[in-house]
Order: structure tokens, then sequence, then C-alpha cells
């Protein structure tokens, strides 16, 4: 530790703890992207809200880049330390702070795994609804820092939609509390929602009063096969409109190859071109009456070729797995990912357009799509083939995103969904946002951070 | 219309309707508060989003402050012209643009009445579900500009959650397209978001895309004697806890008086000391079980001391009319109101403190509460005593203002729960916004309007 900025850093802060090795630097620094080289100033852990604000006014004095860091799980490069910043890791203020039964909300620091905070909110009969692949790992800061989304967005809305309060450490250091948990506060600018999704650039995220609910009814899971993506709106129609729906998630015959490949069980003879996985509401036999009346007017019309419903738990573990472990299964083709949204009426002809260009352009690519009807958010992965070097299909990919930004433009969609702009997809904000949202996008991040620290380079430059 | 800026106006925007008269001044230029004379310049009534923008680049060449107008039912002064703006009412943009049935929203123009609103959605055979009692004239801009809540915030929250996508006229003069009607978009900040609430300040809302949903199932009225607001938070928890609840409104023996004065039928032999009306789920004999389960759980507590269920529609509204027409029945008192909102859990002891301290300060003060338990926002009326003069009154209810100010800091509570700042609390914005707070709010202000010309002097001063 021999940069002179850390010894000043460690004299107004004696108890912060903070990481200079190698490996630390390597690990905190980067992100489950892996395309920038991790070179942070160093990791700082502090342990409470006043060590925050103590880095902070030390980065403004020696003007000191801050990149706060979650689990590290985004796929933006949001949280990437690669130009000699402090990485502000939160992960040891990772604690439940104060339930209160009557407002339904608990208080937790930053740091804390979405994991976690679920099995926190279970503990006193609630839940905390978003939920998403990472859970594991990620936390809830990282989570406010993209507005996360998810599996249940269709049933429980964003990240955005549970938050009741934040705490937030300004780039100047001083302390914001945001809405302190009201329900109804309308007393000027709502600072809260616009940190939700600011991905560390207006300051950091130190605590969050969540909201929690009941826990949902009981559901069942159905598996459908389709004919073409096309019907997909249809089918889902139907089904929104006799059904509490609590998820509805589309993918393709490809992600079903990998995804059995790599261990899934496969509940139907022939292999079909796409599928839904839905669960629902079923908690009485009227519940289960609608879903076999939803599903057989959709065989009626062609719509559906071919369908299960979970008899048990572990059944609809099975068919969620169909869904869930695509990521994980193509995992080893180190794949292009890209996130993206439109309405939802709109996806078909996007769909249908993008694929067309893709396969036009790449005929050689394997394409898997999957994604969130509900939400009219499509994930897109393409797999690298074997015969292309890393570096010449990163090349190619970014041609894909160039591609997919053009289309997006025109359906006045969104080159992010859930994951946040970041590092990765910065080059194409504007195909999401116009000239005079990213003036003010700027102007407003002076207004917070006139001297440039907090988590620079992400999203937009200055 | 002698003003040469006027003269200009129209030779930049021809067509563009504009009203001079006295009338015309008076009925523009204030909102439902009256403590302002109003002193527009002059009225100009667009038709569409260029002539808005018209509008509003002369206003920069001319340096002319502009008010947008909506239905002017506020009661925080949020659209009083006082000073020779520009009043920019939109009640001719009024219609609504397009449905999709697929992503279930509505386009609407800003000036569209809210009640407008909701017919149009309910042709569709769906509901945009904010409601309040204001709602033949109020207009959905000014829902926005103030994140109405209502009456049903308990079971569908706040305008905010209903927003998909706004259409703004920045201060520039250029279009914003915010969030284009996306449900998930984490591309940079959401300023769609930071728009809801900010009365007018940061553009001129000219169009919004709402989600819609399904109609709520069939529901039932309950009222509810209760002895004590203490017990009240006892009560909420055993409905909230059995009951889907749609409702859970309070009053006290005040109210009933007044409003029983004016029509309305009260079902009880004797009088309580507390009410609350309460809305519910009630589609099958579960439902109704469970309401009965949770009043005999209450009466068995001492929690509740006599119910009534409505048992047709006409008697539903007998009860809501209890409640709802409050406002009415005390008007001819030319009452003080407030708005203020504290976490659910702090009311009893937040309303036991303040009528404690207005009680001891004005004890001749006739006061009314009645508010949205579920929301933890309190309606304050106090009436005029008739041998007190208007302006005496005035005088003595600033000083229950800074009273309740003093009161809703040390209990971490807003001003305005629902009604905004506007000019009537703007020197207590202090109360609920900490000073860093207010800083980044005038600093994101002059980012959004470096002239100064979006609604000047209302929420804070520059």
């Amino acid at each position: 530790m021999t940069d002179p900025r850390l010894e000043f850093l460690l004299q107004s802060c004696p108890h912060l703890r903070l990481k200079t090795g190698p490996g630390d630097l390597e690990h905190y620094g980067r992100d489950w992207t892996r395309r920038w080289t991790p070179a942070p100033l160093a990791i700082a852990l502090p342990g409470n809200v006043e060590e925050v604000q103590a880095v902070v006014r030390w980065a403004n004095t020696h003007k000191v880049a801050l990149v706060p860091s979650g689990g590290r799980t985004g796929l933006s490069g949001g949280a990437v330390a690669a130009n000699g910043e402090l990485v502000l890791s939160l992960e040891r203020m990772n604690k439940a702070l104060a339930f209160d039964a009557v407002d339904r909300t608990l208080t937790v620091q930053a740091g804390m795994p979405l994991e976690a905070l679920h099995n926190a909110a279970r503990e006193h009969g609630l839940i905390y609804p978003v939920d998403f692949a990472a859970r594991g790992s990620c936390s809830i800061g990282g989570n406010i820092a993209t507005n996360a989304g998810g599996i249940r967005v269709i049933r429980y809305g964003n990240t955005r939609e549970w938050i009741a309060g934040l705490k937030v450490v300004a780039a100047n250091g001083e302390l914001l509390e945001l809405n302190k948990g009201l329900i109804k506060n309308s007393s000027g600018y709502d600072f809260r929602q616009l940190m939700i999704g600011s991905e560390g650039t207006l300051g950091i995220v130190v605590e969050a009063t969540v909201k929690l609910t009941d826990p949902p009814p009981a559901t069942n899971v159905m598996l459908l096969a389709l004919p073409s993506f096309e019907v997909l709106m249809q089918v889902f129609s139907a089904f929104r409109e006799r059904l509490q729906l609590e998820a509805f998630e589309f993918f393709t015959d490809l992600a079903v190859k990998h995804v059995t490949a790599h261990g899934a069980q496969y509940p139907f003879q022939e292999i079909h071109p796409h599928y839904v996985v839905t669960e629902y509401a079923s908690a009485d036999e009227a519940g289960e009456a609608a879903a076999l009346a939803a599903f057989e007017h959709c065989m009626e019309q062609g719509w559906v070729l071919d369908g299960v419903i979970s008899a048990s738990e572990a059944q609809a573990q099975q068919l969620w797995r169909l869904r869930e472990g695509i990521t994980e299964a193509v995992a080893r083709y180190k794949p292009y990912k890209n996130d993206v949204s439109v309405r939802i009426s709109a996806m078909p002809a996007f769909l249908a357009e993008t694929q067309a260009l893709i396969s036009g352009a790449y005929p050689h690519f394997e394409v898997v799509w999957f994604g969130h009807i509900g939400d009219g958010n499509l994930h897109i992965n393409v797999l690298k083939p074997d015969d292309t070097s890393d570096a010449e299909f990163l090349a190619q990919c970014e041609q894909v995103t160039k591609l997919l930004a053009q289309v997006l433009h025109c359906y006045d969609g969104s080159i992010s969904a859930e994951h946040g702009i970041g590092l990765v997809k910065k080059a194409y904000l504007s195909s999401t946002r116009d000239a005079a949202e990213i003036a003010l996008m700027r102007a407003v991040k002076r207004a917070f951070d006139p001297n440039g620290l907090m988590n620079p380079g992400k999203v937009f430059d200055l």
C-alpha cells in the first residue's frame, strides 16, 4: 500500500478495511463481463454509513473516482473498475436493520444479497417478490442501481415498485434520506426514483427500506409447445384473461436443445419451435378449471400443440428448469448476451425482423432467444461458433448490437430492459434515449456529482 | 390584447387560441385555493403539441414565465398565476389518442379529465384505478404533476405506478418522449418518474400513456365504529390479514356530525368517537366469511363497538357518503385544510400529539380529521369559528401549519401526502426534505429550466 492517497484515506478513516492484493484488485474490479482488465487503485470495505461518507469526502479531496460494488453479477460492466478507481464494496454492509409489521417494510443495508432479503422477509411471514437467477450473489444495492426486473415482473413489477425509502451518500459526502418509508409524499422531486436505475452515477445507496407483501397463493406450472412466435401473443392474451399469472416465460427449440443436453428433462415426444412456461394462481378448483379452459381454447385455435401441467412441486421445478437452466446450459459457448425490450404488442414483429437480419448477416450464428413475454423483454444469446476466435466473435457481436440498436430505435424499444447500460451499452444509449434526454442526463449528473467521481464513464460520458 | 409580447406570440403561432378577458384571467389564474389574486398576462389554450412547443419557445425569447394549467382543482396553489405569467391551459388537449389491448395502455392528452379517462378505460373492459373526489374536473396532467393518490392507493398505489410513458415539452421547447410505454427499461435516469410530482416546474406534460388493469372483483362495504384511534391500527391489521382491501378510510365523530347535518344517513343508534369505512373483495362466500371473522375478532377484542355491512349497492353508496361527503359538508366553514403523511405505524402517536398541541393552542377550533389509514395519510380540516375574521383565521392557521410541520419533522413525515407543495406549503418544505435534498432540487431545476420559466416560485424558490 504505497500510494500516498491511501495513507491519507486511512488517516481520515482509521478503521476502514482496505484490500490491495493483486487477487483482490482483480476480483473486486470486475463484474460478470470479462471485456475489461480490472485495474482499481484499491478496494474499500466500509462497515457503516459513516465510513462510506469518509471515503466519499476523501475521494473529493484527492479526486479519486469511486466504483460502488455489490455482488458484481452485472452483465453491462456497471461495476467494472479499470481506471485506477477506488472500489467501494458494500459487501460487509449486508444486515437487516429493522422490520415493521404495520408498515410491512424491511430496512436493510445495501450489501445484503437478494436471497438473504427473501429469507428475512419469509421469517416475518411475508415476501419480497422481485426475483431472478442471480439471487444468491447479487445485492439489493445492485438491484436498485439497475432497477432489476426478473421473472415475476408480470405480477409484481420491477425493483422500483418495492422501494419505500433509500439512504444515499451523495457525491459531496452528505447523507440523503429519500422518502423515509412513506407511501404518499408529494413534496417535490422524488429523488428516490431518480436514484433507482442510475447505476451508481449519482450517489452511493447505503440502505433501503423495501416493501413486503403477502406470499402468493398456491400456484401451478404449465409448459406449452407452440408452432410459432406469432401465436404467442394470442396464447398470452388467452391466459392473462382467465388467470392470475405469476410468470409467463418464452424460449425456443434451440434453448431446449442446450438445456436438455445439460440434464433437464423434456416432457414431450416431439420437438416444437417455441415454448412457454407459465406459473399461475391455482388455489382452488376454479383456478385449475380456468387454466384448463385457457389451454383447451388455445389447442382448438391451433395456437398450442402440446402441454403439460405440473402434478407436484418436483415436476413444477423440472418444468421451470427448462427455462431457468438456459443461461447455465449455454455458458460454455461464451455467448454474446443482450437484454432488450419493446412494448408487449411489438414483440412478434420485432423478433421476426431482428432474427431475419441476424440470420442474413451471420447465417452460421446459433441464436438462443428467451424472455419475459408479459414485460416485453427478450434475452438474446448468440453462441460463439467453435471455429471463430474470441476477438473475431467480439467484433461480430458488436455488429449484432449495432443492428439490434437500429431495429430497437424503429420500435421505440430499449437497448437494456434490466441489465443496465454500464460500459457495454454506452455507445448505444442513443438507440433508446433522444439527444435531448441524454443532454438532460448529463446536466443532472453534473448537478449531483460536479466533480465527476461517482462511477464515471458508466451509462454515458460527460 | 395590447401587450406587444402577445402580438409576437400570435405571429409565431397564428392559430393559437388566447384569452385575455378579465373573467378569463381570474378563472384560469387560480386553483381551489383563494389566497392569491390572479394576475396572469393571458391564457393560451393550445390545441396540439406543436402549439405548446411554440408557446414555450416564445416564453424563452420574451422571458415570460409559464403556469401549466389542468382542472385547477389543486389545494396548494400549484396552478396559481399571480405574477404576470402566461397560463398554458391544456383543457383543449383532452382526447384519448390510442388504446392497445395487448399492452393494456391508453394514451391520452394531458388535459383529459380523470373521469373521462375512467370512462375511456371502461369502454375497453378495463379500469384506470386511481380515483378521488375531484375526478370530474381534475385532469390527468394535474394528477401527474402532484402524483395524485386518493381512496384506492391501499390497493393500487399512486398515479406514479400507472404511468408507462410521458410526452413532455421541455423548458427549451424540445419534446421529450419518456419511457414510451415500456415495462422494463434500464437505460439511465428515469425522467418519467422525476416529472411525476414535479408540479410543472421541470416541463409541461402534454401526453401520458397510462396502464390499465382488470376491473376489481365484486366488493362489499363495511362501516365500523371504534372507541379510540389507538385501536384503529389493530383493526386495520385484522382486516388486512384476512381480506383483500380496496379501501380503508378513517373519520371522526365531528366529521359524522357535519356530514349527517348535510344529509347523509347514519346507520347506528349511538354516536362513537371514530369510524372506519372499508371496501373489500367479496366475490364469494369465503370472502364474506372472512369479513365477518375479522369483524367478530375485533368485536371480541373490544376494538370495534358496532358495525354494518352493505346489503345493496345503494347501501354501499350510503356508507361511502359518510366519508366522501365530508369535504362538501364542511365547505361552508371555509376550513383550513392540510394533508400530511407519516409511516402507517406512526399514525396513532402522530395524531394524538398533533391533536393535543392544536387543542392546547386553539381550544376553540373544531378540528375534523379523516384519512387513508392504509397509506399513512391524514387530512386535517380546521373549521373557521363564526366569531373569527377571515384574516385572523388565516394567521392562526399559519401557526397550525408551523406546528404540524414541527411534529411531522419529528416523525419523518411529509407536509404533503398528495396535494403537492405549490405556494401554500413552500415555507414548510424543510419539514420534510433536508437542506441537502432541497439544494439538489434547486440544482436539478436549473439543469432542466435554466431560464426559470417553468411554473417559477412553486415548490421552492431558486
